[in-house]
């Protein structure tokens, strides 16, 4: 299963990409996409849906993963955010991706072990559990982060574990909502 | 000058087509985008951005227009208006379109004579202004409405007035701002 998880954001964009092989998480790539600064918004948006379209060529991903935004930021970024994931979404869904989105204090807890880990916690677990160099971009480690999640989501599922307790184990731990 | 307005909306994009030649605007075509009701969030983006892609192809406009978008509204919804806006900019931008962009407010200024009017006016004065039977959606008379006030704006430019005079005459009607 291969796993392309995405952070957007207006200047800043991270992905990740990681297999999950036989319970084993293997490491693709990961890196940032940043729209060139002095463009229109327009030009910025299609930068990001052209760009995470040439990710998704070069390492063909099976799914995608994604993190829940929750909207306890004032409109006007909840706005700008917006046009950010708008833009990246149309480019997972031109490539025929089912995008799942995950909350993002159990995105943490599944990587670090806490809901309220710090940025720099989030980016060290991800190096560890990939064994891989220290990402240095947070937004990088956020996509790994959720790209990792949606492997643990998986690999649940993946191992046969029953419905019932797959309910009883994931429901305190992870919600996972998959878009409607 | 082949204008394409644009009015954004996760269930309804608006598009109105005008072309402004010699001081008269001419109705191109108007329309509006309906993403499939049961498709996932990605889907419905990546149909936005791609029908808006072929009203660029079918048509060929130079420039496109848009309203400002006033965050009055809920973080959720200002989210939610965001994404259907990125997809839409991204394919704008992709075309290499310049994107003008409107105060609401005064779009209805321009059109109805009144930054308050109604939808139902606005509906009327565009079909007027276009010499067209009844425009139906008001997402599309919106869109219409949007290319008009664009249109108008051109049009002093056009015909040569000076900065001063334009700023003195635009400034307490229309605020226009290209996006950055």
């Amino acid at each position: 299963m291969r796993i392309l998880g995405i952070d957007p954001g207006s200047n800043a964009t991270g992905y990740g990409m990681v297999v999950s092989q036989g319970g084993k998480l293997i490491h693709v790539a990961h890196g940032v996409l940043r729209p060139p600064r002095g463009a229109g918004v327009a030009q910025r948006l299609e930068y990001l849906h052209r760009t995470v379209g040439e990710v998704i060529a070069g390492h063909a991903p099976d799914v995608a993963a994604i993190e829940q935004v929750f909207v306890d930021r004032s409109p006007r970024s909840a706005l700008v955010l917006g046009q950010a994931r708008g833009s990246v979404l149309a480019a997972l869904g031109a490539a025929g991706l089912v995008v799942h989105e995950f909350n993002p204090s159990q995105v943490k807890q599944a990587v670090t072990g806490s809901g309220r880990a710090t940025k720099d916690q989030v980016k060290r677990m991800v190096s560890r559990l990939l064994g891989i160099e220290r990402v240095r971009a947070s937004d990088a480690a956020d996509a790994l982060a959720v790209a990792i999640r949606c492997a643990h989501g998986s690999r649940l599922e993946a191992v046969g574990v029953s419905p019932a307790a797959r309910r009883r184990r994931a429901t305190p731990r992870v919600r996972v909502r998959v878009l409607p």
